[in-house]
């Protein structure tokens, strides 16, 4: 069976030493988490990962979520359990609003956490998870009553949530999505039409669950200007507030999928159900994209977070397992061979998913970080700098930690030999459970859409801007520092086959909008390479001034500086191969009439 | 339910224009191999495969196989009748000796029929394809009446054959393996130990199985010194040479597998089994190679095959699925929406996996070819050189391709968004059974580790200056030819970029030995992009010369020409990051204690 253990000691380098957040001690929220809150929660955290979530993973994956005749679902055996235990020990309101019962404690912590609840198992992680979008979007877009009337029960776990987006013929293109809502004279809607993919649209873990779906009021103008968001509860709240009547949405069908069979993916048939509408008519996609960019983050840490999990198996099997020498001659003499980590090609893919996975967490709890100044800062120009990053680098996040993510679990898989193919081991479920990652929440592809056709020319080009400032200052003031120029030299390398990649876009992509969407994924990942490659540089900086001043783990420290050289060396030299691609541009990817295929 | 139709105009292309095999129509086998023969091979091969193979892949997905408390194995449902019918038209003995039944074809011809079977049904066309394996080793290895005694069934496909490698403690280092042979007073041994991970270990589709088996004889050397090969049937032969008394090998389990479920994995318990020597005593894994390189180019195959046929399933859900309009302005104007195929970044995926695919198969036939001139040509120094090729280029072919199959399947799964996921569409069993194609007959590390520390060095490095000679001459022959010119540029700097890589290995690697285990997974894979791109110009030159003629279907002819281009600019700028990696050494990638992972 596979082994967890959060990575408390790192994910503490990140927030205190990395990103100082004492430095915010004066923010709400930020005033609660000082450095001993901070430790004991991640520690209970990482904990209750292993303990409770983790011991589930494979079970679950075995045993899938099975529908009865009657539409109901049950979850594999222990779920209900473990979430009660989940529900009960709060971790559910981390960052929630405390107006509604949630600890209001930053969302970076909260990030942290459910990473290692992702580790742990990312199918019962979702659960939560797709919650935590629902409460998102209703307490941005809800009217007072309704935030009254949903939050506290979500944000206490007693009720769940889920999004209702695709259709059987439309997913990425919801201008095409036809469920129907019809006004009703107190003010309410009926529901029509049929959702697919709904991740846990119907389970036996909480008293009720609200569908946030989207749907066109009749009468209201075809394509994405049309469409309205709804709360559909599967009970209807009564006059006391608790789950009432049953509503007309039901499961019609669990998906058979490739993995994450411990969450229910449904088909969810909306029969005149009642919805309420939230937010303005004909304005749904903007609060969906509330919950969207939420879960896009929390979809990039489920690739950083499979991708940990993935690592540390392959560490501990690198280490046990004994086969063949080292070619630098033998190393365990007393043994029959040497374990595997011996071996360079080993190494290579234990140090290439270490480089990425901590300079990945840094991202995340960097931008996440983002996500609380652009709420929290005090002015406004630093909120809006914080916005301008976090709208940037959502995509990136989502869509290249996904997609290493997916790599790293293959990686990790690899070093088991034979053994990985065998489902026992659990490191075959990893690559099946990490795939799912790259394709919803919008599949890669569209995130590299949007970064480059939309968030690079937002504003003027401010965030992209901004995050070259950034970078450039970073390597233009630690270059003369001799301990820090073998990374800078990197960063500054990669920075500027970015600007270049930028520049050709500007030049060619107006006149030809073909070549920004041949040029999307290329630019997306050279991007995430300078993005991870900066985390690597700032990661360096804060070891080296540990260790200068003796404080803090040395072997820990000094890690860090030999796997931000393994980055700077084995993954940074793709920039150039990006560009290249890039540069080449749409015309022979193009040519050939569909027939031709 | 996937759709999936044989390349054959492709293979024709590459046979008949690319390869010229009437050209060998001197040699045996070729003599028998006319244009006509060879159409009406891969046309029955083609729709054989589609037709009896295909229609069993995802039934035999789902089933899988089962084992009886007996120890006997069922197959799927369909897949006995579906392999008598195999047998029945002979398919196994394709290129097999005339002299124990088989047609005696070139392997070339028996490689592309190969391809067509595994893109239908990968884990149906093992049981034949180990059989092949079997086949090879007792003829190259096998007394007079061994081959009398096995081959003759083993063609004609009444019996089946085996490798048994792997026992639970040793994979790759077969040093360590524990299954012993005790010499019996007749000749015979007895064989004891258990063997793992055996595909089509038990089965039941044949009449009888015949194992060959590793194993020490009592007294033997210690490590690979003292292993020898045996001979060990499921059933006895009797004096009638029929299948006859129940030897002391069984199916102990069958392993639970991410894919190929369809084929039979399973654990070997010998007890006391008789075997007989195969070749010489303690000299087994000479002959265990016959087997290996050729179980490894077809397991290069299987990269392909699958590669194959999920392009080709891609490409029907690109074009029949609506979804968004093109970014140059809306194309089906009559309908909701645009074909997926009108949008770049699918594109992208459709001309990478498109690109591989046919230089794969090029570099596939080549290598094949150069199989049947290692042992056919007319003069010795052409075979040697054959041979040389042969050595040089299966790990590239086994490592490349499948790491290529497999990427290209998790692409063609992209392709369908969330009904990639979903097991109905049949792509995610793509990814599936793709994946194991990089792990047996020696994991790619293993095959990288035998480029770089085996192949290079041979005979002073004879096969890779051939190589180097060979791809160098045709970039400097055609350079000045215009049409040629992008295609030969990009070959020229792939093929310096592994030259060089190549120098800095002769010049590091002998000091110390990490740094060629540091490069070796990269390396393998700039040699594949060269051996790739070199396929490219060989193709583009050949289609150029068709369409100066107005000879053959101009649309594929410049389909051929685009494909190329999209392959010089888009896969071959990678050789440069390949390049930086292998001279960044290993020292990073070593620095680090195990302790500190």
């Amino acid at each position: 069976m596979p082994v967890y253990q959060a990575p408390v000691a790192d994910t503490l380098f990140v927030l205190n030493d990395l990103l100082r957040i004492a430095r915010y001690d004066n923010l709400p929220g930020f005033s609660d988490a000082s450095a001993d809150v901070v430790e004991a929660i991640l520690g209970e955290g990482g904990k209750f990962a292993s303990e409770v979530f983790h011991p589930l993973n494979q079970i679950g994956d075995r045993e899938g979520c099975k529908r009865a005749e009657d539409g109901s679902v049950a979850t594999p055996q222990g779920f209900k359990a473990a979430y009660d235990q989940f529900r009960e020990a709060g971790w559910g309101g981390l960052s929630a609003d405390p107006a509604y019962g949630g600890q209001g404690l930053p969302h970076v912590l909260a990030a942290s956490v459910n990473e290692f609840m992702s580790s742990a198992n990312m199918a019962f992680a979702m659960y939560p998870g797709l919650t935590r979008g629902a409460i998102a979007a209703i307490q941005q877009h809800g009217s007072p009553e309704q935030k009254e009337a949903y939050l506290p029960r979500m944000i206490e776990g007693s009720w769940t949530g889920t999004m209702n987006l695709t259709e059987p013929h439309c997913g990425t293109d919801l201008g095409l999505l036809r469920t129907r809502a019809t006004p009703q004279a107190d003010g309410s809607y009926r529901i029509s039409g049929q959702k697919i993919f709904i991740s846990a649209g119907e389970h036996d873990l909480s008293d009720n669950i609200i569908h946030l779906v989207l749907a066109r009021i009749d009468g209201a103008p075809e394509g994405t200007k049309g469409i309205s968001l709804f709360i559909v509860p599967k009970f209807l709240p009564d006059d006391a507030g608790e789950a009432g009547g049953r509503n007309g949405v039901s499961c019609g069908a669990i998906e058979e999928k490739m993995g994450i069979h411990g969450n229910a993916t449904c088909v969810m048939n909306y029969d005149e159900a009642t919805g309420y509408l939230i937010g303005e008519a004909h304005k749904g996609l903007r609060a969906m994209f509330t919950m969207m960019n939420e879960a896009r983050l929390g979809v990039g840490i489920q690739g950083l977070a499979i991708s940990e999990i993935a690592y540390q198996n392959a560490v501990t099997y690198a280490k046990d397992r004994l086969q063949g020498r080292a070619l630098s001659g033998p190393k365990a003499r007393d043994k029959a061979a040497d374990p595997l980590i011996v071996h360079p090609d080993i190494r290579r893919m234990l140090m290439t998913m270490r480089a990425v996975n901590e300079a990945g967490r840094a991202l995340v709890l960097y931008t996440a970080l983002k996500g609380d100044l652009s709420h929290l800062a005090e002015d406004e120009a630093a909120r809006q700098a914080a916005d301008d990053w976090m709208g940037l680098l959502t995509p990136v996040i989502k869509g290249v930690l996904t997609d290493k993510g997916f790599e790293n679990a293959v990686m990790a898989q690899q070093v088991y030999g034979g053994h990985g193919y065998i489902a026992e081991w659990g490191m075959e479920q990893f690559v099946r459970d990490a795939r799912i990652a790259q394709i919803y929440e919008g599949a890669n592809g569209i995130q590299a859409l949007d970064l480059v056709g939309r968030k690079l020319g937002l504003n003027g080009g401010r965030a992209i801007q901004a995050f070259f400032a950034e970078v450039g200052k970073f390597a233009e003031e630690n270059r003369s520092d001799e301990a820090l120029a073998p990374y800078t030299k990197g960063i500054k390398k990669g920075l500027n086959d970015l600007q270049q990649a930028t520049m050709w876009l500007m030049q060619n992509a107006m006149a030809k909008p073909d070549h920004a969407g041949a040029a999307s994924n290329d630019y997306m990942h050279l991007f995430g390479l300078v993005a991870l490659g900066y985390m690597w540089g700032l990661s360096v900086k804060a070891a080296q001034e540990k260790l200068a001043a003796g404080d803090g783990d040395e072997a820990f420290l000094k890690a860090k500086l030999v796997t931000g050289k393994f980055f700077m060396e084995r993954l940074m030299p793709e920039t150039a191969a990006h560009l290249a691609r890039i540069s080449s541009g749409a015309d022979s990817m193009m040519a050939l009439d569909a027939e031709a295929f």
